[in-house]
Order: structure tokens, then sequence, then C-alpha cells
């Protein structure tokens, strides 16, 4: 099946909001088996909308449209659809009377404009909007489908996957399952040489990378008639992905990295702290995001100054001045002294140079030095980095919290 | 001169990431006074992109694309384009020039893929471009102009302030002028209606909220033929703008919240220390976002558990069991102990409930207090807060940060 997405609103021509719908529903789509080749992005304009479902229908299956179903003269997708498909504009008894009771339990009159919300192309199946006052629905012809959505993301969001998704599922007769294979240490070229011939020999499963706010993922979803087919399709090319991959897979499913760290120190009882140099605070709040964390994080130290990492941690002010901030003694001195300060089993620290400035030939900007404490030994690990300080520092932060959990996980195997 | 903008790219089109260049140049657009009647994302194909640029070309003067410069065989936006106008593509000494340097500094060889990057159609002016490797170009055909631009968003906003908006100035043969007007401490809704007339009002300046990942930002563009001119249109409505959102109003011009405070207490010759419970490390994160904070910032401590605040903070143990760790008299010691220990002239301290759990009757989630020490003196500020974990957490940053700016403000202008 071939999908085309048409989001209506002149709001979004003008770059006040950013199409999120757009992205919403081809990812579902992709999800799905079905190929979207193009997106659009057109006004509230009735020939246009009109048009555009011409030229989409020649092309697609199937065509999504979001947007336009607003009780204001400016919202006509739902005409343009009729005009399109040369239908009439019906009133539906159930949408007007659910109208009537969401105002009316509210105490305001029903308006004209909303009174139009209630209207749909002949022979359109009506799909409640639980979350807004305008119904969604679908019309089929041809062979053809037509899903026509509101344009609010708190409602395009649940519609899709309480309505969209199971009727798409049904219509392909197909049973759709993914896993989420979570990535980190590893840089997106290196991890895509090692699984390069995965990718390219996929069809089904389908593998690709699903962005995050942090590291890398992969999603890999397969298809078949019922759900004990799709596992057996599904589970075979997991398993040989994170082979190839090893510890460079962090977990399977929906989570993140401070949730898999957090998790490991709870089930192996270790408290932790970190001390922060450049990083200022960002690898405390990344650990501090999973709500369970207070079982086992002790204390931070944001040592940005020398004298903070002299009298809090206790660095020692000589190998301070031999060796600089920025050095392998002293990320280990600040581990030490973290895990010293807080009494804790385990302690992180950080220290390099984020840039735009501080940079030498012997130190640029983007070195960075980790340290790891782990019940009385000390590691540490130099990173070069690169990219703007905001850059530097997130990527510090990741690395640390890879680094502590690569060493959890193998004390974890053993 | 009507534009439209066409976003080339497979990850567009599967939803693997979100289309914020279409929304950034049809803002920019907006701002030129260019209307922008269509959108379309299409996927790296040659035949597809070069009928998307036909179709485009039948409504539209003005034709930006983004992405498909990469140096991979799937990225052929210029291709499509030499394909469209039937030009040849053409090798340009200056950019192969350009990449040899680059590549050559980083010890790397040249491969073909990125030979393909210096090639143009025919007669294509080349834009540099100082964040990656990929130039942008402007083809004139006609009357009408295609602009090709690069894919990352970081490499096509500066390519549109620096070079795409000038030309097009230039074209339409008008001078543009934005202020940028940034507000915190005060919500969206309570914003648009103190200046909601104004906003109504608007044609020549335009007023429009200007997204930012911190606060709420308004733009406001004039156009004239003159620079005198359009700032004689400017002007007025900036400042009557900021008359009536008084103190809400934290800077005028590119900048963010950490950046004032910072600057501020640079100024002021004022050093700060912080103590985070539930926001634990994301204010001294933020404030370290500012390069030179080196100069002020002392120390940060993240005493998420009692331990730690009663240990580092000297936070009395009896008003922790009284008052709970969430409370007036615990964030008032929190930003007490901060300034003590690392003897700063100001800290600031935040303890609250950021949730999923922890919530009672008493204190539900969101409830955070945020405390301000300043030369001896104490206040606190208490917060009722919404949303995610997340959510909770980084409002209760940005309330911190704007507790300080306003009273480091007031004392500026004493």
């Amino acid at each position: 099946m071939k999908a085309e997405i048409i989001a209506v609103g002149t709001e979004l021509l003008m770059g006040e909001i950013l199409n999120s719908n757009s992205r919403d529903i081809a990812r579902e789509l992709y999800n799905l088996g079905i190929d979207v080749y193009h997106q659009s992005v057109v006004g509230d304009n009735l020939n246009r909308v009109s048009k555009e479902l011409e030229t989409a229908f020649e092309r697609a299956d199937l065509v999504i449209t979001t947007g336009g179903l607003g009780p204001t003269r400016d919202d006509l997708t739902k005409e343009a659809a009729a005009h399109f498909l040369k239908r009439d504009m019906i009133l539906d008894e159930e949408s007007i009377k659910h109208l009537e009771d969401f105002f009316g339990s509210r105490g305001l009159p029903l308006n004209e404009g909303n009174k139009r919300q209630a209207y749909f192309p002949e022979g359109a199946k009506i799909i409640p909007n639980e979350n807004g006052t305008a119904p969604a629905c679908i019309i089929e012809f041809d062979e053809k489908v037509l899903v026509i959505l509101p344009g609010p993301p708190r409602e395009v969001i649940p519609l899709m996957e309480k309505y969209i998704i199971p009727y798409l599922e049904k219509r392909t007769g197909k049973v759709f399952i993914s896993d989420i294979i979570n990535i980190s240490g590893i840089g997106e070229g290196h991890m895509e040489e090692k699984i390069m011939d995965i990718i390219e020999a996929q069809e089904n499963p389908t593998v690709a990378p699903y962005a995050k706010e942090h590291g890398l993922t992969l999603r890999v979803t397969a298809s078949a008639s019922t759900e004990q087919e799709t596992r057996l399709l599904l589970e075979p090319v997991v398993k040989k992905i994170c082979d190839r991959l090893g510890m460079d897979v962090y977990a399977i499913g929906d989570t993140t990295l401070e949730a898999v760290v957090a998790s490991l120190l709870i089930e192996q009882n270790l408290s932790i702290s970190v001390a922060e140099s450049c990083s200022g605070g960002l690898l405390a709040g990344r650990l501090i995001n999973y709500p369970g964390i207070s079982k086992v994080f002790k204390e931070g130290f944001i040592t940005y100054s020398n004298e903070s990492k002299i009298n809090t941690l206790g660095v020692d002010s000589k190998i301070l001045s031999n060796y600089g901030a920025v050095s392998e003694e002293v990320a280990k001195q600040m581990a030490k002294g973290a895990a010293n300060r807080a009494k804790s089993d385990v302690a992180l620290s950080i220290t390099g140079i984020a840039g735009p400035d501080g940079g030498t030939d012997e130190k640029p900007v983007g070195l960075v030095y980790i340290g790891l404490y782990l019940l009385g030994e000390v590691k540490v690990m130099k990173m070069d980095s690169w990219g703007s300080r905001d850059n530097v520092r997130r990527r510090a932060v990741s690395q640390a919290l890879d680094m502590l959990r690569r060493e959890l996980q193998i004390r974890a195997s053993k």
C-alpha cells in the first residue's frame, strides 16, 4: 500500500508551528509496512486542498489528512474532500448529539461553526474524537482510502492509536510487532558499518534508526498473519543484531541509558555520587531523570572552580597545578574524592574543556577525562569530543553513563 | 513573490525526524513578506525530486529545497535540479579546494562522495557552508529562483540568516529588521492577553512568537525601503510591547536567560553557588551553559538525599523532619547553606516534588520551593507546577533563574 500525508493549515505554511503530525503519522505507517512517498502542507483553501487530494490519489492508495476540521469558516478539509469525491455533505445525528451534550454540559450554546463539525461527506465512517469537538472520518472509494483527522497533536495521536492503526492493520490483514534496540558508547557510522549487511538485506523485519534525545536506537519491525509467526520473524534478526553489536547494546525495549544504569545500581545495591566540572550538573541531571534514583543517589558536587575541587573533593593542589584541572590525575582524584565525601560505593567524575575558548594545542576544546570509582578501584577514560560547548558536555555525560553501565553489566554477568 | 519549500529525505518520509527546516524557512519567508503556499516532502529519488520541482515552479517564483546534499549515493537534490533545468553538473574549483583543506586538516582522504559535494548545476551561485561540507547554491532562471540548501538544521539556519535572507531582501528591494523580545516568569496565555491588541493590529511590523528551547520569545519584524525608515516603524512597537510587559521582558536580542543572569552577576561582581534537590544539577547545568560563568560560579551541591542536605549544606535535621524536605524552611536553609559552604555572595536552591510518585494531598507533585540568598538576605518562592517529571524540573530551573534575574535587574537599576 502506498500512502501520502496532507497537513492542512495556514499556520504551518507561515512557519508558526512544527508539523509534528506528519512525522507521527509517517512513523506509524512505516511500522505498518505502508510506504509514504510524499507529504505536503497546504493552506485552508477549498480548491487547493481538493486539488492536493486529486494529485495525491493519482500516486497513492491511502491519503491521510490532518487539520482543517475546526469550527471556523477557514476550516474546510471535509468540504474539500466532498468536492473532490463529488459527494454531498451529510449531517451525522450521533455527532450532533455528542456536540450538544458537550456544549450543554458546559452551559454553552452550540453555534453554527460547531454544527458544521457534525457534517461529513456522504458515506464517511465517523470516528469519535474523545479529546476534541471535531470527529475524524474514514472514506473508502474505488479500493482507496481517505482518512480525515483533526489538527491538534493531542487529538491525532490517540485517534491514530485507537482507531486508524487497527483499521489499517485489519485492511493489510497483518500483525505488526516492533523491538527497540538501544545502543551506546559507539558512533552512528561505526554501528552502521557493523550491521550494514543486515540493514541492507532487510525486508521483513525492517530495521531502521529511531531518533531519541540521547544515544542511538534501532527499531526492528516484523509483520505476518499471526502474532506467533511475527515473533518468529522478528526474534532471529534482533538476536543477530545484538550478537553483532555485543556490549554496545545496553537494553532492548523502551528505556533510557540512565534508567538502565539506575536499575543496575539498585539491583547491585551500590550507592553513587558524582563530581562534575565542565558538565556542570548535567550528569546528575540525567541520573535524577530516573524517578527511583533516590534509593542509590547520595550526592553530586559541581566543582567547576579549582578551589572547590580542592576544598570539597580534596583534590591535591600540587596535582592540579602540575597536571592541570583537565587531566587523568584530576579526574581520578575527583572520583575518589566524591566517593569519599559522599560515602558512596560508586562515583563518576567529568573534567574537560567544553569550549568555545580555553583550548590549547596540547589540550584542545573537546578533551574530556571521565573518572569512575567502583568499590576502591578507579579507572579513567580519555575522550576527544567535538562540536559546540553543549555537544561536548552532553556527549561527555552519555559517555560517563555508558562507562559505568558496561562495568555494572560485566559485574552482573559474573 | 510566491514561494514553496521542498524538503528532501527518506528519513522525513519515514517519520524518523521532525521537519523543522520547513518551519524555520517558512517563518523567515513570512517575515520577508513572501507568501508560502505549499510545502512538500519527497524521498531521495532523482525523478521524484525533479518532478516536484517542476510542479512547484508551475505555482511559485521561488522554491527552496533542503536536504539531499550529503556525500552518499542517495543524495541527489542537485542532480535532480540539473535534470529539471536541463543543465550539466559542473565542478566548482573553490568548493573542491575547501573540501580538500577540510579533510586534509583532519588527516582524512577526500572520497568520491565528498567530491560530488563540489559539483553544481551550471550557472549556480555557490554559497559557502561554514558548518558542514555541503555548500548551498542559488540558481536564477526565467525570473525565477531556486535555492538549494543542505539538510542539517544547524547548517540551514546560519545559511538562511547570513546569505539567503539578505539575497531575498535585495530581490524584494526592501530592508527587513527584526528585534527579538525575550520574556520569562509569565505564561504564554497571560503574555498574549497583555498584548493581544498589538498582535492583532500588526501588519508592519509583524509580531510573532519565536520558538526557543526555554522561555517565551517574540520576534518583531519591520520592512521599508531604507534602514532608517524600517527602524522608525520597528522601534515604537518594540517599545510598546516592552512597556506593556514590564519586568517580564528580560532582554532584547539573541540571548538566553542564563546568559543574562551570568552577565548581571559578573557586572555586579557577585559570586554564586547552587543547591539542588529535585532539579538535580539542571540549574547548575543551565548556568554553566554560559562560557564565561567561571568568573562567578563557585560551586554546586546536588543534595538529593536528606543526609546530604544535613551534612553538606548544614540543613537542620529537626527542620527537615518537622517541615519535610519540600518546604519553605528547607529551601531557605539550603540556599543559606550553599552560600555559606561555597563562600558565595548569591545562592539559589530548589527543592520540590517532581513526580511521578511521591505526591500527597498536602504536597502534590509539582510543588516546588525556590530559595534565593543574596548578600545575607533570603527569599523563598513557592511554585505549583504540572506535567511530567522532566517538565516540573525544567520549569523550576527557569523560575529560579528568573527570580534571581529580577533581583539583579532591580539592583542594577538602583
